[in-house]
């Protein structure tokens, strides 16, 4: 590690910050400018399918409506960022979130954990965004009872 | 942002880190040093009012007695710090706070998220402390029940 | 603090998260080399008893079998960490564990608080390591019933 990745961790840390701050505030258009327009997402545990979704707008498009009634909280901890080159990072990150459906949906209150896997790429206008985002579920509950995984761990 | 920067932002991530575990640690002589002797607080959403509170001491003779006796635990994350000059600095933080009242209180547990948006000032003698902190709550539950907002956000 | 205490604040950052990370993803080999081999475990508000548990591997041997069935989600925040010297440093992280016992286990979820107190330790091979690791429970709460401390703190 050296002074200058020092200098690019914080900057992929306040990044990152952004990703989770303008989703829960729902500030959608700053939020697309934290990704590359071709990003790619890896959601799988949630979607339930291995097929990823490419580029910010897309993405965009299908999150937006799905969270709109929703009054989401998402935290991200102990990071490990490594950078690789003047234009190249990835990261992992833990990830915890809160989401509360509205009454007259039935849903109730999820909670999960889960590690974020990710890829970071600096631009020419010298900002990192996002490039690949992997999320690896490690549980899920609603209304306190979990969903996933549907096994437990056995000893 | 330059090298000097990160040693501010370290500094100041320090200095919020203490304000935290001193408060939940009950320590309240060193926490009055966490703020500025003039700092401005304003909880709108906590207190219901537009009154902000000022003065670390006037802070902590309001919140002492409140919090004696109950557990809690503050917790921030994903800090957004900017140095804006050798003195002056800005930073937004992540927050959810879990609060256990006595029994006998009749109140129960209370969970809460939130941002904090603070301003710091570094004083004569080298320290950094919090000059202006706006606590902006996204929700509050109450044993589960959510209690703020009052109407949840529609599609 | 220098420029050379960041880069080192920086690895004892991420020394933790993989102490965290490699925990809950139950990746003991690599668990065990975030410890120095004489490490020093003190975790008196869990066992009740002041006994301390000294070396990696007796750690190992102590915690896997005991966490091998349980979903377990350890987070630490707001670290504050001290450079002593090219090879010596200490750090307080706040900690928040959640606990997923297996249904025929009749314990259920478990959720605490408290804060870690360490020491870390740089070897020849100029990795740090930690070398002394004392957890300070502030509540442990099973099923949503606090279990620690026996007593509320009364005003």
């Amino acid at each position: 590690m050296t002074y200058e990745d020092l200098l690019e961790i914080e900057a992929i840390r306040q990044l990152k910050a952004r990703y989770f701050r303008l989703m829960d505030q729902k500030r959608w258009d700053e939020w697309e400018d934290v990704f590359c327009e071709d990003v790619v997402i890896s959601t799988p545990d949630d979607t339930g399918e291995g097929s990823d979704i490419t580029g910010n707008r897309s993405f965009r498009q299908y999150l937006e409506p799905i969270l709109a009634p929703i009054i989401t909280t998402h935290h991200g901890h102990m990071s490990e960022i490594s950078i690789h080159g003047p234009d190249t990072a990835s990261g992992v990150w833990s990830m915890e979130d809160h989401l509360d459906w509205p009454p007259d949906s039935g849903v109730g209150q999820m909670w999960g954990t889960g590690w974020y896997e990710e890829t970071y790429r600096k631009g020419n206008d010298g900002q990192w965004r996002i490039a690949t985002l992997r999320l690896r579920r490690q549980r899920i509950q609603v209304e306190g009872n979990r969903v996933f995984p549907a096994e437990r761990p056995t000893a």
